[in-house]
């Protein structure tokens, strides 16, 4: 069957909806060579334009799910959850969530991400345990998530294979940044995973890559209305991204404060996060009835230390070290540490969370393009919270380098603006679709 | 120097007008092939749904003829002129244009097209006379030029090669139809073939590619204004093709038609119109100083025979048969020829051109795509007018035929449509922008 490419292009171009079946043409076209690039560049731009409805967006996720392996879970007989974020700086929370959802029976099949820009990635985070292995073969992926109810790891090639080739022409396109496609490429990929429920972590703020909460409110909407569209249970949280999220940015440091978390401590916006994500999850995927129950649940397997065994299972069970993870100074440590400090005594108004996330890659926490190498050791920890007042020299954040650099500690000053006015701090949790 | 075709596909998807030294960079990176024909696609529907204004167009069109060879005949000592027409369903009047105009003592070097679709082709027509050559050196132009003051031939691939490629991907990837590709692909063939003075024919009705009087207006002044922004003298009509101009519809028969009216006689229409036609390239490239007298000379040249003496010398020069061209019945004729009848007495209200196009192009007439090879005898003789009365069984068209062909008797037959109502028959010049 020969797709008419001309005739699609024509449709979108004039502001015309394709049809599901042009739509599936297309992109089995595309997968299997016989629609060249140059005409899907064209689409990608025409569709940039004139907009995907929902039926087009559900057809596109599809054509996208059919190109790759996806995975079943149901022999195994346990309910099965799993949780996206769309990236934000200083979101460790899948490193939490994952073994203390698991820890609470159900299954988390995670496939993540690495970093790339100013937000960090998953997989980095966990490649920065000693031996941690995040290539594993969907047997491997199967018998552990049997034995043990999690596993963390990276995205295989057959994994929806068409986003990545589609992911690569919006990149040199300019057609990254258009909210149907980027719901067909989330949604395809967490659907591959064979989760029966998903909860979508959408992040709002000056670190995110939604600035305003209007349009992650639409994002939100449509990742769970598509996802449900599929079959699956969904939910969203939309949450501040105003303000890093906790107080570590950086590979190694971010494990570290996750570890704090689990054990009991750390930071009080990534436990709340963790936990009301847990509970989405929970309750999603059909092993709590109802919201309370579901954060109850949580909140033990938390507070029990139940959460932290099973992350320590999982570490040990994919290759890494795990004494070393929860011996204090365990995982390695930057060689330089400065403090950055407030010029002036005032109000924390504003932070400029790119700005950080942007230092980071800077520094060398993260890629500014694909083949970067990062260094795990590197990242800020970050003192001051929005509405905190400050004294003339207080410590704003902890910058962690691998060498000498001033500028540095300068970039990371600059992100805090100190003045007289109290800023209104967005709620952590912005809004609930369920 | 590296172009960042990303950038520039950003901005034009925002909206933003490029500078002229993006487009020249991104054209001159695409014929030099370190901008991928993907990155190209994208750019083209980007620009053809957020458009490109004047000075976007300029620039377009400047990186075109900058990609390709020029031609300069101001050595030659002589004014020059040419003419292009947007094609229409009976449009031969360059081939008797060409030669008038010379016979006045301007230079016409004249570079045309073949035929696709409903249109027919100057060159298509021109090599309906037995050994005549379209495809000469640049230096055999020259000399004919000199010589003769007139030469009639096909595009090299050394003309505009950038216009060529780009053409290509906008078939492709359906962003032909758009008002900044059509000025800067037709105004760089024009201006690369080194006239002095341009003056465009835009067809405007049925037959057309535009089928209103407001495009085809506003086409007409951007190719006059972005002529004269290249430095150039321009001017053009906006001329009716409600109905097929003259008789003779394909290729042979056209040529017929053509020394018709190169001997004094012919369709009014066709007559007026060249007459029109030449006054423009007369007045526009400075041999004459007014219209009238432009178009007293135009006249005199057509009506002293001295029109019809260039052009048999252009047919020999080029290698044609002159004496066959000259001789009643020289021209190859259809095996074949039918009449086309009215079923019922009335008035014609309306004539579809375009149908009577695609009639010719299904006998064998014209081309459905590049490939097709085209029969100069088939074509259609047209016997009524917009607004005739006819009688029941009255001859409306002769069908001109390689074989029978009832069906195509009967397509004709319908083009017309017969009635009680009295069209307003428009002007055959619709607009003059001067």
């Amino acid at each position: 069957v020969t797709v008419d490419v001309r005739r699609i292009l024509r449709e979108k171009r004039n502001g015309r909806a394709h049809t599901p079946e042009d739509v599936a043409a297309l992109i089995a076209g595309y997968v299997g060579g016989e629609v060249p690039d140059y005409q899907v560049s064209a689409w990608l731009m025409a569709a940039f334009l004139r907009g995907l409805d929902e039926t087009e967006t559900d057809a596109l996720t599809r054509a996208l799910i059919r190109s790759g392996r996806t995975f079943d879970w149901s022999d195994l007989g346990r309910p099965s959850a799993d949780k996206h974020s769309t990236g934000g700086v200083g979101d460790k929370i899948s490193l939490i969530l994952a073994p203390l959802v698991a820890a609470c029976g159900v299954l988390v099949p995670m496939v993540s991400g690495r970093g790339l820009g100013h937000t960090g990635g998953t997989l980095d985070k966990l490649e920065s345990i000693p031996g941690f292995r995040t290539h594993l073969s969907p047997e491997a992926m199967r018998s552990q998530l049997d034995a043990l109810g999690v596993v963390m790891v990276g995205q295989g090639a057959d994994l929806t294979p068409a986003d990545g080739k589609l992911y690569a022409l919006r990149d040199v396109t300019s057609t990254v940044e258009n909210e149907s496609f980027i719901v067909s490429s989330i949604v395809s990929k967490k659907f591959a995973e064979g989760a029966d429920a998903i909860v979508y972590d959408v992040k709002c703020g000056n670190g995110a890559f939604m600035k305003n909460a209007e349009s992650a409110r639409r994002l939100a909407r449509r990742l769970v209305s598509t996802t449900r569209s599929l079959g699956r249970k969904a939910a969203a949280l939309v949450t501040d991204m105003s303000q890093p999220l906790g107080e570590a940015v950086g590979n190694a440091l971010e494990v570290r404060e996750s570890v704090d978390v689990l054990r009991g401590g750390g930071p009080e916006d990534v436990r709340v996060l963790t936990l009301e994500l847990a509970a989405s999850m929970l309750q999603g995927c059909g092993a709590e009835a109802d919201r309370a129950s579901a954060l109850a649940r949580a909140q033990r397997a938390l507070e029990s230390g139940a959460a932290w065994e099973k992350f320590l299972g999982m570490v040990a069970a994919q290759g890494g070290d795990a004494a070393l993870v929860g011996r204090p100074d365990g995982m390695a440590r930057a060689p330089v540490v400065h403090d950055a400090k407030a010029e002036r005594a005032g109000t924390i108004e504003a932070i400029d969370s790119f700005g950080l996330g942007e230092l980071v890659v800077k520094i060398g926490g993260g890629r500014a393009s694909k083949e970067d190498r990062i260094d795990p050791r590197v990242g800020l920890m970050i003192r001051r919270r929005l509405g905190d007042t400050v004294e003339a020299g207080a410590v704003l954040a902890e910058v962690h380098l691998a060498a000498e650099d001033r500028s540095a500690v300068e970039w990371a000053a600059r992100c805090f603006q100190v003045g007289s006015t109290a800023p209104t701090v967005p709620s952590l949790i912005l809004e609930r679709v369920e």
